[in-house]
Formats: structure tokens, C-alpha cells, sequence
């Protein structure tokens, strides 16, 4: 039975890990019959968000780990708990913690930088050549992890599209139901909620991303 | 189409809703075809769990409606706004937030009161006799909403069961992929994470109670 890693950014699209995407990932592994271990950096939120005004609550400080845990009922670890040779696969859902927690793109665009825990923890995958999952607004990551040419997609805001390609990326345009697969990096892409208008239009772009990770590895 | 309000209280399993339970009822119903609108209480979280170590966390205050907000994308209203001709149908998933924060079942069991905005807003479904589904430990709020008599589902638990019984309940054991239903009071219940080990489990009866409530309605 293979086993896969979920990286998680936090609870909640405005702040942390999109809900919908992150138990959608869950629910497309476990039908394919496979594992999953959560895992989230054990590191403050860049901020925390009313998710009913959309306000930053100024006076609000949260952990990345602690909230993350929310979504995985408690059972997930710290990034640092990593052993790569447990797993065979990883997926990394969206929401702005994606690119507030685990880089900060949402605040430096192109000239962001991804989080040292998780630069570590996803490099491990990469120099092992185990496939890694990208969804959402994650892919804005895969630049600055697999470098200059890998391809990615990450829906169709022209800045965001612009700022992969600054990034060194190579961005393809891809529908709500598609991926993008980079077959030499074994990185695959799909846009989920940059695109979704509903949670059945979220899910049919991350099944077809969880099969072809799980094909890949 | 058919609509059908959520009711949802808080974000993540050990002090509001049960994150997964509460996706896969949005999840049943738009593959269903039918649309659907999140409520929550406009009330304080009866005290808030650090989901990585269990732990309560004395310092913290939450607001019901802001947490359920990030489950549902911050498309959410307070209890307050329903209007009772705009739906066909109710669901309500679990977590210990549908008893530490609808009521008080946590702390007081048998001996428990439901949350006026609760008793109000389900009350309203009651009298208009439109189907309500609950689901986990919801149940626990059915013979103190629905009077003596009413059947329902809540796991396998002997103590929680008696406590069924005792406000008047008519339990009948149910395994995780089946459905109670009790027929004049348009009341479907399932147990989901009362005995569900994955997310798999969990489905199987939310989809079944999903798909009973939406035929009743």
C-alpha cells in the first residue's frame, strides 16, 4: 500500500490551508486504496483572518502545525519528522497559506522566498525523485524548489501567470478539470480553487492530480 | 433545485465542527445536484482545543459563526437569517462542537439544554416539517428538539446511548454506513466519526443520510 504526505499550511482559505482542497486530497487518496500522513511546519501564521468580514485580526497569533491539526483530527507532525523513506509521494493543497506560510509570495510576488522547513521538506522528495502534487496557489512554489523550466500551471490572473514565468517557471494554461505534469521532475499541477466556481469542480481537477501522482510513484 | 442549509458549529473536530464530516455533506449535496447555504450560531465557542496536543487553551476566545466561516469559504450567515420558505432541507453535521456549542450535551449529558438560537433554528424546520439530517453526535440534540419518542443513531458508545434514551429517545444501533430514520418526524441520523476509522467510512453513511433527507424533502 503506498503512502503519501500532505503538507498543510494552516485552516482556512484567507490565512491558512483551504478546507474543501485539503479533504478533498484526503478523500482521492484514501479511494485510490493508498495511506496519507499530514505534516505542517511548526511555525506562526502570517497573520490570521476573519473568515466571516475578511479582516486581519491584529491582535490574533496562530500556529501553522496547531491549526493544520484541525483539518488532520489531530493526527499530523511536524515537517521536521520527515523520513523520506516512509513515503512514496506528496501533495500540497492551496489556500493563501500556501503563499502567506509556506512562502511568502502573497506579500513579495516573484521575488518571494519559500519557508525553510519547507524548502527542506519538499527537497527531500525532489532529491529522492518521488512525485510531488501542487494545488491551488501552491504551484507558485515549483520555481523556486525545482528551479528555471518546470512546468506548472496556477489558473489564469495574468500577474500570478507572470510571476511563475519571472520566477523561471514555464506556465501552462490548464481548465479546473486538468493538471499539468512535468514529467522529468515528476511535479504535477492543477488549479483547484484559483479557478473552481464549486467543490465538485475543486475535486475533479485534484482526483485527476492524485492519480497521476500516485501513477508516478 | 433543491436547497438545503448546513448547520455548522465551529472549525475542527475537538471544540466545533467536524472539518471532514462537514465537506462531505457539502460534497453529498452538490453531487446531488441540490445547492447549499452554511449557517452557524453568532455565539462564543464554549472553549477552544489545541487540535496537535489535546490540550484545552485557557487564554482563547472563539466566535462560532467566524470559525464555521473558514470551513465555508466565509460564505456563511448567522442563524438569524434564515428564511424558512428558502429551504427544503437541513443537515447537520458533527464534531464536539454539536455538543459543547449547539448544546451542552459535553458537559451536562442527559441533563443537557439545547441553544436557544439552536432550538430556534432547527425549530423552524420542525414546524414546517421539512427533513433534518444529523449527523455524529448531532443526535444527541433530537429528543430534546423532537420530544419522546423520536428515533435516531449515535454510535456505539453505551453511555451516550443511555443518555439517548434517558431524554426520551428512541435509539437504534446503526453501523457506520447506515441510516436511522424516523419517518414522521422526517429525522435522518448516522454515526459517521462515532465509528468511522477513515474518511471512507465516514462517507459511506454521510452520502446514505444525505441522499435519504434530499428524497424526503
Amino acid at each position: 500500500m503506498k503512502n503519501v504526505a500532505i503538507l498543510i499550511s494552516g485552516c482556512g482559505v484567507f490565512d491558512g490551508g483551504e478546507i474543501h482542497e485539503t479533504v478533498l486530497t484526503m478523500l482521492a487518496v484514501a479511494s485510490a486504496g493508498a495511506n496519507y500522513q499530514c505534516f505542517a511546519p511548526d511555525i506562526p501564521q502570517m497573520h490570521v483572518v476573519n473568515h466571516l468580514t475578511g479582516e486581519v485580526d491584529a491582535n490574533a497569533n496562530r500556529n501553522v502545525l496547531v491549526e493544520s491539526a484541525r483539518i488532520a483530527r489531530g493526527e499530523i507532525k511536524p515537517t521536521t519528522d520527515l523520513n523520506i523513506d516512509d513515503f512514496d509521494a506528496l501533495l500540497i493543497p492551496g489556500g493563501f497559506g500556501a503563499a502567506k506560510n509556506l512562502c511568502n509570495f502573497a506579500t513579495n510576488g516573484s521575488e518571494c522566498d519559500v519557508e525553510p522547513a519547507v524548502v527542506q521538506f519538499v527537497g527531500e522528495f525532489k532529491i529522492a525523485h518521488k512525485p510531488v502534487g501542487f494545488i491551488c496557489i501552491a504551484p507558485v512554489m515549483i520555481p523556486k524548489i525545482y528551479g528555471a523550466g518546470t512546468k506548472g500551471t496556477i489558473g489564469h490572473d495574468v500577474d500570478t501567470v507572470q510571476a511563475f514565468n519571472l520566477m523561471g517557471g514555464e506556465h501552462q494554461e490548464a481548465a479546473v478539470d486538468e493538471i499539468v505534469v512535468d514529467v522529468h521532475s515528476k511535479v504535477v499541477s492543477t488549479p483547484a480553487y484559483m479557478l473552481a466556481g464549486s467543490i465538485l469542480e475543486a475535486k475533479s481537477g485534484i482526483d485527476k492530480l492524485v492519480s497521476q501522482v500516485l501513477a508516478m510513484s
